[in-house]
């Protein structure tokens, strides 16, 4: 029975303390969350969807996504895995140059086009909400037609989007050596027009050996904050560069990745508030060994979310849940915990109010799974429990 | 639409050398295969489908499966990631123990409809043929229950079922302390009584600290090759314990795990022409860090076969696509190797000789996907490009 406009569900409840809970729905939000046996009498005429005892979570959140791209990189990770170096897959085309030069190559059609298969995927396992970010244009017109299509997503199917420039990704071939020129010449002029056409909902960056440096992302950054954009930051995924000191100071949504954060930068994400997302199929992909710093993470009290990284390079993932799995197994996350950092703190890594929790007030987005307990969603590896998906209140 | 009884169909056929391939099937069979340009005019007036440079692959068959059991231990997996030790969760009921427990307590029918399930999951993805172990119920009665179940999984959907009898698995409660009393009057008798009731393909067992020892594992052999039944093992999953010595002795078709086996294990399994299982779904779940000997196997040739060892402790994964990327991304397949694991080399280890190629004369099991190359297989992490089954020449 599809779910409409008013709705009192029932099931297991994520967050109600009582096994058999309720939620009540009106026009796409949540107006009453409780135990079953407490539902105010006002609510007996409303539809009444009785969901067996199923487990009922917040709907799912990917907050760091590059899921709008051009092509494919499957014979990257062929060459690799037949021994071919960095340098013969370079050679080849191959590295986020080839990415880069089919993005261009794409027109916003077939940018919408290859992202939907991956955002159905997501959907399929009670997806909300996606971040997308921009980053693989490196001019400014490919910048905006990346995040033109990402926001046709949000039109093409029943689905938040949430944008982010990411203009500071990489430096294009035609820039090479000269990152700052980049910053100044196509960066910074892409942000403002992008943010002008009300394309950005947030600015992000790649601080990396590899990607831009401290002054280069804090000039973007200031940016930013003069257009009035949240910030978030790729950092310290591959070495220690000082990227959650940087993010932190400019109140940074998220810092990324955060492989080899320190005790001291788990100090300073909590005192700013700034969520620690964790992307174990990048982790897993590129196999990496350090752990990112979860005992500091919780000793401080860091909110910690989880997301895809759904990229063509180092995290093809489409799967939430996959990504739930690999935070406990990898990460040693709990269930619980990886819950959280798909709903309530993936929602805050966006700057959300409205979403990722069963609360009064909050959008009615809902994810009602064939399973009893957290714990089962992430357990499982390759399987997909999704009852049905409420968005804004409606199936 | 549909493909029928005869049909002509064509796309990028795995082992053609030719961009377009066709193959023509005809009452379940494979007839003809090769280049589009070369298919014979006997066949114009047969139903054509044009599967549009799709990639058109064997079947897959997962060659190594628990998929029948009771219930599921995410309750476990949630505790251990809370800190709980071994004993802790053995104290709560945790462990193999539970899933004997619950194994034993459901019914045949019970135990149909809890797989089903997970046996859509891996349809879903294009496979044709399932390996089915019992061994969680370690007494005559429950042996025979969870095989009568495998095989009702053949009759329940368009999926060919192999049965493996492993009543070696591990030493029930009752018998603690008494492993060889256990085998004499248990596992040899069940075994027994299985095959005369036609309910075994093959014969398992588990060689390890935690199992049987090789002398107990003998003795299982030996009957079953007095029944005239093929043997395979879990060998050197956790330790080296001369499995591949054993297995081979006995001819087997697999030495299943093999992350211990020795370049001398190699030579033994090329010799006797025995496959290497690869389950890499139980390596990252336990995060075991030992490799399998890759390099060995490939040096002497040993045919390496890739499944999802399913099962609710070590290996909750019911996706072949995901087996495939995590044997390129943890073990270095390579993506033909992993497609050959998942298919020829697979069927191979249940010791199937009319599936698992494209080939004249096989059985039509297809599988027809979204993706122009195998390493596009892969290299995706939690997406399904899967475009049809055709299981015995039929969608
Ligand atoms: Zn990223
Ligand atoms: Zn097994």
């Amino acid at each position: 029975m599809e779910i409409g406009a008013r709705a009192v569900i029932f099931g297991n409840v994520v967050g109600v303390d009582a096994p058999h809970g309720a939620v009540v729905t009106d026009a796409g939000r949540i107006v009453w969350v409780g135990a079953r046996a407490d539902v105010p009498p006002d609510y007996s005429a409303w539809p009444q969807h009785d969901m067996q005892g199923r487990l009922i979570t917040p709907a799912f959140i990917d907050c760091h996504t590059h899921i709008i791209h051009g092509g494919h990189r499957a014979r990257e990770f062929e060459m690799r895995l037949q021994g071919a170096s960095y340098e013969a897959v370079a050679r080849a085309g191959g590295g986020i140059v080839s990415t880069v030069t089919a993005t261009r190559a794409a027109d916003e059609d077939a940018l919408v086009a290859q992202a939907l298969p991956r955002l159905d995927a997501l959907l399929a396992e009670g997806v909300s909400c996606v971040e997308v970010k921009s980053g693989y244009g490196l001019d400014v017109e490919t910048e905006l037609r990346m995040l033109r299509a990402a926001r046709r997503l949000g039109r093409e199917r029943t689905v938040r989007v949430r944008t982010s420039f990411l203009g500071a990704h990489a430096v294009p071939a035609e820039f090479a050596g000269r990152a700052d020129a980049y910053i100044d010449e196509v960066c910074i002029p892409a942000l403002r027009a992008a943010h002008a056409e009300g394309l950005v909902d947030a600015v992000d960056g790649f601080l990396e050996g590899i990607g831009f440096d401290n002054n280069q992302i804090a000039r973007v950054f200031d940016v930013a904050c003069a257009l009035g954009l949240p910030v978030k930051l790729h950092a310290e995924q591959l070495s220690h560069m000082g990227g959650c000191a940087l993010a932190t100071k400019y109140g940074a949504l998220s810092a990324d990745h955060v492989e080899y954060a320190t005790d001291a930068d788990a100090a300073l994400l909590a005192a700013s508030g700034t969520v620690a997302v964790l992307l174990p199929g990048a982790f897993y992909t590129i196999r990496e060994t350090q752990m990112p710093p979860i005992a500091a993470f919780r000793a401080h009290g860091v909110p910690m979310a989880l997301a895809t990284d759904c990229n063509p390079g180092s995290s093809p993932l489409t799967s939430l849940l996959l990504a739930m799995n690999m935070g406990c197994t990898l990460f040693r996350l709990t269930p619980d915990e990886a819950l959280r950092g798909l709903t309530e703190h993936a929602a805050r890594a966006l700057g959300l109010k409205d979403t990722g929790r069963i609360a009064v007030g909050l959008r009615a987005d809902l994810a009602i799974w064939n399973v009893e307990t957290p714990a089962e969603l992430a357990y499982r590896i390759g399987f997909n429990p999704l009852h049905q998906r409420v968005f804004g209140g409606l199936t």
